[in-house]
């Protein structure tokens, strides 16, 4: 990799870009935040994740699962059983997206007024 | 907001949750970074982010410059002249990224393998 991600990762050929696009994806940063340390069903996760499809549900698990992200366990019981739960690479996600969280919990307020703002002046 | 960010963003209800969904965006992180301390023209944006097409670029320039993220400058020249620059709201954005940006830069090589073995297992 580069030792300027902040700006070899703009380029379209850099690999980085399209972890990158992975990872900057609201329901990705929810389901890797919901899971933590927890080892959770997809009904738990929808439970948790209000507003999510299962549609939506399902691509973001088999996509962080193909990326190595999640790790699924799957039960032979009747009726079978399936868990989700973060691997370590996917542990490793959970301090940068921390970071977003904490942003979003500070600097909301003056995100929505900026855009009350903005949307009165149209 | 909430002392427990980790757990309420997950919430629909939850402000918080808006205002990362647009942050956990991978063409916003890439033109905040783009823009980083410079003040560019829509020209070149679209030469840095490499891919963009002008609709995306339009849109999410527009959504920031709601949210209070970006600034658009027009100076009456003939042709007329616009820039873009981060506000000071903005620039808060850039640590948070870029902790995103240098996890993708050292766990991409790890996702990517993951990804082939995935693969070769369908």
């Amino acid at each position: 990799m580069s030792h300027h991600p902040e700006f070899d990762v703009l380029m379209i050929t850099c690999p980085s870009r399209a972890s990158l696009a992975r990872i900057a994806n609201k329901w990705t940063a929810m389901v890797v935040t919901a899971l933590g340390d927890e080892r959770l069903r997809f009904t738990e996760l929808r439970t948790v994740l209000t507003g999510i499809s299962n549609k939506v549900l399902t691509v973001t698990l088999r996509d962080l699962e193909r990326d190595g992200l999640v790790a699924r366990h799957v039960y032979e019981e009747k009726p079978p059983r399936v868990e989700y739960e973060l691997t370590e690479l996917g542990r490793t996600l959970l301090g940068p997206l921390e970071a977003l969280w904490r942003w979003a919990d500070e600097h909301t307020a003056k995100v929505l007024a900026a855009r009350e703002r903005y949307d009165a002046h149209r």
